[in-house]
């Protein structure tokens, strides 16, 4: 499990690079001293309130041993990995914490516990890796007299393998690492491969539409979906295993994305593919960020854009060479040369190719490497490459380490048509900084093209920020506030591959109107008419953090 | 508009070919001598009843030269153009027909209509191209006091082209025809092929989540769907035109596939593609079905499917060559030819690609040949497969032909994953058989896979037997229901692209279980309140034509 205080394990941190430093002290001021988190013994917990009765069920169907309400383990529950959640876990002052963490070895104990827990009315809130970042996991109990964390750490199997139909079949509790290990046995990749990928389960990422670092060639986890089961208060739902069905509207993209809030997905049926056995990641400079956009659409619409396809914008390609060491010869160098190239203020792009055999990948990065330099792309080789690829998983540590040093930094994303994506751009990237800047905390905002479709592309925002010293969640509520509203304004969508959760639920009726929710609403009093299921996320808005009083 | 009593125009009407006369009298007897439709006056129409003061509402809305109940218009609309629709159109035996048809001229019009009919408790049948072969737009009324036609006709136009993002916007009344013009201008395609195309609509398309015969290069109509606009009696939903969203579960979804019992498609935003410069129509032998399908999936997995990729069976292809004039020279020399390369009881496959030059064609061509030959396939050139691009509409008048014939003629199709797929063939064809023979009309029955995907393929059955005269409907009602049983039985899915409607509707539960369709009632609640919406399809079953009485 992760560290309570932080992302991942001990032994992956690496103080910020010299050049990190320059870089954050020129655009947002002076760092502050390294403050460390507080001791677990120190954290605030409310008290357990679970009542006894229940408490008794619960023990009678998971057994004594995995109904925990220990103090670790409902720390380690009490909060996903988003900026809000480290602050306050940093802080020692968790919103709230779940009463207790249950985790079921099978379908019919998830079942049990939520017929359970919905004729007691406390709360249930479904927990792959907690490593939401929009508040999926947060232990809010709503209208409930108390709140259980249902973890799907037990459902970790692998359950079948259809080699012929290229399709597997996995308990919702596996995480990234073992389910490839378990595929690999069989030849076999699902190929998805989020920031989270260590540490987030496989129902995750389904409920949560999660798209991967290898997508565009992948395919998102919602178009990887063949069929799945889930277990609601009003029963279980399953849904056939087809590669495609013209029989009414789709009731699997109704659970895909649930979230939690109508149930509990406990098992998935996913396409796999062949292990690819050549890889080759590549960096490339474009000219301007408009320039390399244009490129990844002719890629993609042509057919030809590669697995990894992420197109840095000028700011992020910057904080990039920083990170690497931006102040040596070899970077000053390459931005020597980009600079003769005409890339005064060049845009990174990496470029992952994955196929069955060397001529296979060759074909297809010869067919990319002539649409790319024909909108002006400078080939950088496969150091930079090679070095994305080994770093992919590392950011949310460095999160951790500028968290120590009092630097807000936050992420969020979305996506929009081709055509609307420069003006999205735009709107969110000015909302981020003008509702830091009017905190008297001007930040850096950079951003990255990272998934590819014929029809447009998604926009990963990334910030940094002073913390407001008191007002930390102030701060970040007002930037996020801020960005929900630009996007629901120009046409993108709430997210591309984080979900809903806790943090955009407000904005959720201005992206599918009320009719939209009144249908949610509609589905969840079907599945779960008691209303316990993973209360203040998705179609239930509960305050932010931070949140101005009403 | 169609003939009121057949499919399409006159004039493509063709006498049965000697080869077919002959199969047919060996394989179900001999064909009756042929046999005219009656009379349209001769129809018999019950009265009709719409509530004066709603006729009245009705003409204020779309005025009265839109709202018709003229005995043509009402023929018209009476029914789809499955095998039962035609049985009963041909003897004039209606099962009923609408109390008025109105041709709304924007979504405004038809949400006042909704409204009117919602207060006036009056049934909405919404109609495009009145092309369903599964009953889909029968005017039943259901529990309502009378049934109002809705016809999308004058919904007609291409609404916006996004060339950046490849995609059109189309209002739903679109015929196929009418929408690949609009398309031609701007040198794209949607590429939406099905054999209906030059009858059926977008809105119908989409309404009913149909594949076409390209969709294995192109898609099927659900993957092309990238955002929509419904009206329904509770209001309008729209989804934003997104390429891709993790905002919760699709609300895009729930309504493609929808089939009018939620609301109105009034306008539908698709992916489009540029016009393909080069296309190339081929056949191949295969050795048997199941080389075939092994082949196929082969194709599929490797990413080097043709566009059109269908596979006839044994039977199938006996019944396509007997059609082309299997009596011939040419004919007996080809079955020679196949029978010394060993294909004794040949596959016929046509393979398609388009591409946007010979080189693309060509590359795609060469990479799936090598893989057809591995498995035994026998090239038969362009001729064939030219020819079966000609009469790519056609068969629907040949059905008309037959049924004349006093021939009893159906098609049904299904899907499964590959591992499931050749059970699921065995148990349908032998369902379909064993329900006529048991009534003394022993079948030939024939299936092609035409749709490929990763995980599995589409199965697309038809089936001829003798006519059982006096009991067409029950003779059809036995085989309808006992492949339905086994589709359900076998893990396929009641439909790959003709939709639920009426004649799927009582099985749907075995597919979607009880809270499946729990589900689809809490959104019809939600969108239909008073339950006005195509009575009697998708999640409401009414009896079929020929049940037997309860």
């Amino acid at each position: 499990m992760m560290r309570w205080w932080g992302w991942g394990e001990d032994g992956h941190d690496e103080p910020l690079p010299p050049g990190a430093q320059a870089l954050l002290r020129a655009e947002v001021g002076e760092l502050g001293p390294r403050r460390d988190h507080v001791a677990l013994d120190d954290v605030a917990l409310p008290e357990a309130r679970l009542p006894a009765e229940l408490r008794e069920r619960l023990v009678a169907i998971v057994g004594a041993e995995h109904l925990r309400d220990d103090r670790i383990t409902r720390v380690r529950h009490a909060a996903g990995r988003g900026y809000a959640d480290l602050v306050r876990l940093r802080a020692g002052t968790l919103a709230g914490a779940p009463d207790a963490v249950a985790f079921p070895a099978s379908a019919e104990q998830v079942a049990a516990l939520l017929r359970a827990c919905s004729e007691a009315r406390v709360a249930v809130v479904p927990f792959g890796g907690g490593t939401s970042v929009v508040g999926g996991v947060e232990p809010l109990r709503g209208d409930c007299a108390a709140v259980l964390t249902l973890s799907l750490a037990r459902l970790d199997k692998l359950v079948a393998v259809d080699a012929a139909s290229l399709t597997a079949t996995f308990e919702a509790g596996m995480l990234g690492p073992a389910l490839e290990d378990a595929l690999r046995e069989h030849g076999l990749t699902l190929g998805h491969f989020p920031q989270s990928f260590e540490h987030s389960t496989v129902g995750g990422w389904v409920a949560t539409r999660s798209a991967g670092q290898a997508s565009t060639g992948y395919g998102r986890i919602d178009a990887l979906v063949v069929g799945l089961r889930a277990v609601t208060p009003s029963g279980e739902i399953a849904t056939r295993t087809l590669p495609a069905s013209a029989a009414g509207p789709s009731l699997r993209e109704l659970l895909v994305g649930s979230e939690g809030a109508l149930g509990v997905i406990v098992e998935v049926t996913l396409r796999v593919r062949p292990r690819p056995a050549v890889r080759r990641y590549e960096a490339f400079s474009l000219p301007s960020f408009e320039a390399g956009a244009d490129a990844f659409r002719a890629l993609v619409q042509a057919g030809a854009a590669p697995d990894v396809s992420r197109l840095s914008d000028e700011q992020e390609t910057r904080v990039s060479l920083a990170l690497a060491g931006g102040d040596t010869l070899q970077a000053k160098a390459l931005r020597g040369y980009l600079s003769a190239r005409g890339h005064a203020r060049p845009c990174l792009s990496i470029c992952g190719w994955e196929g069955a055999s060397e001529h296979d990948v060759r074909a297809r990065r010869t067919a990319a490497v002539r649409v790319l330099r024909a909108h002006g792309a400078v080939a950088l080789g496969t150091g930079i490459g090679g070095a994305w690829e080994h770093g992919r998983y590392h950011a949310p540590y460095l999160r951790d380490e500028l968290l120590a040093h009092g630097v807000l930094v936050e992420t969020l994303e979305t996506a929009a048509t081709w055509s609307g994506l420069g003006a999205l751009y735009d709107a969110v990237g000015a909302a981020i900084d003008g509702a830091l800047r009017e905190r008297g905390t001007a930040p850096v905002v950079w951003c990255h093209v990272s998934h590819l479709y014929r029809a447009g592309a998604s926009l990963y925002f990334t910030f940094a920020a002073r913390q407001q010293e008191g007002a930390e969640l102030e701060q970040w509520h007002a930037a996020k506030a801020a960005a929900n509203d630009a996007i629901v304004a120009h046409g993108g969508t709430l997210s591309h591959h984080h979900a809903i959760g806790r943090d955009h639920a407000a904005w959720l009726p201005g992206e599918v109107g009320p009719l939209g929710v009144a249908l949610l609403r509609a589905a969840k009093a079907t599945l779960d008419p008691v209303g316990v299921m993973n209360p203040g996320k998705l179609l239930d808005p509960a305050p932010l953090p931070g949140a101005p009083a009403a």
